[in-house]
């Protein structure tokens, strides 16, 4: 079903979330920080450019976001010419930013405020999951209206579940990177042990990628670890900037993450050698300096 | 092909594998230094027993042997009644054991003065892999004979590989191992997260299993560990065996590997805590204590 | 020469040092939260008891601040009854809390509105420094008022230093507490290694605290650690506090500290374990569980 | 009182070493790998040159040792021209060598077989110490003989006590070291994280070298760590091969050292990156690149 949806936030993952939108028949409203890439967008899709989040917000009864971080998410919805202040009863919002769980209580209170319910839906499946509408997405918020969001978001996404009141969507994404940083890690220690030793490392990753060492990682990124390239994918500047969510939630809920914390400095240190925004399988890049 | 084969080492690993080379058809006799197993062996399988591992070279063109480590293998080949003083030209000996690599060059020296190939012939895929003859092994040696023996391993192996000369069936498994050892703590402290966090982990693995942070563990191992089994699987103490093989050789190679140090230590912990035959997922009891 | 002070804070630090002003003949006023603690300062010491901050700010010369952490800090300078509104031109606000430098650069700017001089001026020494006047008291800010800043705190310090502009006091703490947590985990690492030795650890301490191995933490901490005594000294839950500080502030200037960040989790496990209010050196018990 | 001793290994320690005996009166005989140095020694002290262990053995009632690693000593003391060829009943062998305690526990076995007492006797203070005789020693063996022993030693040592039977003075040694890789890396991210906030670090440490985070360490190499000054001291070489023997001990003995297997693997990098022979306090180095 065709719904009025508003969509905030251009950069290289909401441009073409939002563009899937429109090829899906929905009638969407764009906002953007910077207008040249909302007159750009307008160039490439059908919809409406507005002029603030407000404006967006009242347009639409679906508003999408998909900005920076919590300081970007609170800037977008508060404020004279915030969200907040277009929204309407039975409005709903969904944040695809990667936040800390806390801003998503913080918002979807602000939201309960104006009946509009709020749910946080951090995503993966990068640049790439997002240009071709293949993208997972962790859904916290309200069971009653969670079906018409999956619908609507099933634009751009392969799948998406709902794991838990508001905030659980976060904290899964928290999980996902968690669990990353320590396949990461291994699989760069692995390469690096491999290519000191002289093995034909592809060769190996084709026999270990059978059993227990396997890893989407592993599957996904050893070519260009081998070869040394980096300038693609999650860029390190984002991945430290969603382990320290994790970290900060952990200090809240009584979690120990010790190979999380270390392998932030690790990333400290691709960051120090020029890889901001290499991507996450540059660690390999720092053992073999 | 029907080869001469002899098998020594029964234990949870090389009890099946023989089993398997017997229904293939080939005539194995074994050696175990329990013979109790050998006879239980025998009352399961065809073949022949035999009293010394020089005995059972005697007896068979292909030599396999599966046993604990370094000084095992030693034991096993040396001596007055070791495989070596029980070799002739043009037999072909297969090790499956997990050891460093230093020990199957010197092997395949001893072997090559009696005119025999030695392979390094690490396998992964644990106990049930050996069961259901569903191995992966990392080969080191010799291009020359390698189909005879591929032919002869595929009784318990699903995929087998030349990797590169003696020792890099060993080098193979290290990096296997270093990888495991990442991964499944990054897993561990995503699932003591999420925990803590009072998440349904089990629904959240169902989605990011989707994405970058998916990995053979993630989908093997997250059931038992969320329900805290661990009596079961690859044990601890073997696998601290094998991360002290790649952290020594690593310092030979001039490489660094502090995760793999570190989770070693984490191992240790695990250890002092009863868990020295839990499985290698058991890293989450120690943050869940 | 005798000032008109005022003591803002009356902790376990703020008390005693209050005291020491007082019997150094200042006019001190004093102020905090829960009146209960300035009425016991009353009956203990001669001084005059402030409603509020402002009032207390407004009887002084000089105000000192000793509170817990960046919020409280703000909120004591901040707001109608804050610091900031009974400051007069010529005032000096000193600040011995352990506060990140980004919250002392902004008290800064806004006394630097009112013509006032602001000192970040965290302290070491702990309680029993306190209490004895013996503080070590790390100053940042400006050059010109620091005579007279060092003449009123030498009441409760044995040494106190300009360490550079506003802010250099709080990064010279950071430095110190990075410090401690690599100090304190080696010592407890060693501690636990010598016990499951066997040896008489005591005396080994007496051999080794000779020589390259030495520090103030084991001079003074190992005994304790050895009778497993942890409750006094320097809390784990206030040490977390700082270390947090430094790794955020590494962030910002682009260090990596990876010891840091790794044994600021392994407190995370001794708070877990019941130990939030035991001293830093309870690392010991982690390791000995 | 004068005694007739042997010293062997006149390596960068015990060339002074054994210069110190001869000038406090001992007869002293020397052995040396290569007699170059050897040569060398005698034109400096007086002496007698013996062209075997055994033969050096065979001339002195105290048979002191100090060569590199457990592969060492073992050449030296057994084989047909080994120490052990030497020995008469009631000859004390010191071995001033780090080794592993294992090591030292065969050594004095062998020895025991021939009434001969063996004290293992690692020591601290370095090269410098050496030279000044200002060396601390940590014994491990029999109390029955350990004042004769001190007694000699004290050419060379300000120090030296027996902490428990044969090993306690290479398990004190590792206890040492386990403290030192602690207390260089927590001073090394405090100096990284120094530079970078742009503080000036000397005054800083001047300050808080009078506290809770002070070390032998932070006194006596910060300056050179601040200029970036490496070459002399105890090299990152020894402190691997000392840091390996620790952990190998602690495997046997149940310890977890999370923090020196860590530190162990960033030393691992200094080597890489052309440090082997730098002091122990080159981690700073590593952070720095």
């Amino acid at each position: 079903m065709a719904q009025n949806v508003a969509f905030i936030g251009l950069g290289v993952m909401g441009y073409p979330m939002a563009g899937h939108l429109a090829k899906a028949g929905h009638s969407v409203t764009i906002y953007n920080r910077s207008s040249e890439k909302a007159q750009n967008w307008l160039n490439e899709y059908s919809g409406t450019i507005s002029l603030s989040p407000k404006e967006a917000a009242q347009n639409a009864d679906f508003i999408f976001i998909c900005v920076g971080n919590d300081d970007d998410l609170r800037q977008i919805m508060t404020g004279e010419t915030g969200v907040l202040a277009g929204l309407t009863q039975g409005n709903i919002v969904v944040d695809h930013t990667t936040t800390s769980a806390t801003v998503a209580l913080e918002m979807a209170l602000a939201c309960a405020e104006k009946d509009v319910l709020f749910y946080d839906a951090p995503v993966s499946g990068g640049q790439a999951g997002a240009q071709n509408g293949l993208l997972t997405i962790m859904l916290g918020g309200d069971e009653s209206h969670i079906d018409s969001v999956k619908s609507v978001v099933s634009a751009y996404a392969r799948f998406s579940q709902l794991l838990g009141p508001v905030g659980s969507g976060q904290l899964a994404k928290m999980m996902n990177q968690i669990c990353i940083a320590g396949i990461v890690q291994g699989l760069a220690e692995a390469l690096h042990f491999g290519l000191n030793a002289g093995l034909d490392c592809a060769a190996v990753i084709e026999v270990i990628s059978k059993g227990a060492a396997q890893s989407w990682q592993m599957e996904n990124r050893h070519q260009t670890m081998l070869k040394g390239e980096y300038d693609f994918g999650f860029a390190v500047d984002w991945m430290r900037k969603d382990l320290d969510i994790a970290l900060q939630e952990a200090k809240q809920n009584g979690s120990t993450l010790p190979l999380t914390a270390l392998v932030d400095q690790f990333y400290a240190e691709v960051q120090k050698s020029g890889g901001k925004r290499w991507d996450t399988s540059s660690l390999l890049a720092r053992l073999q300096k």
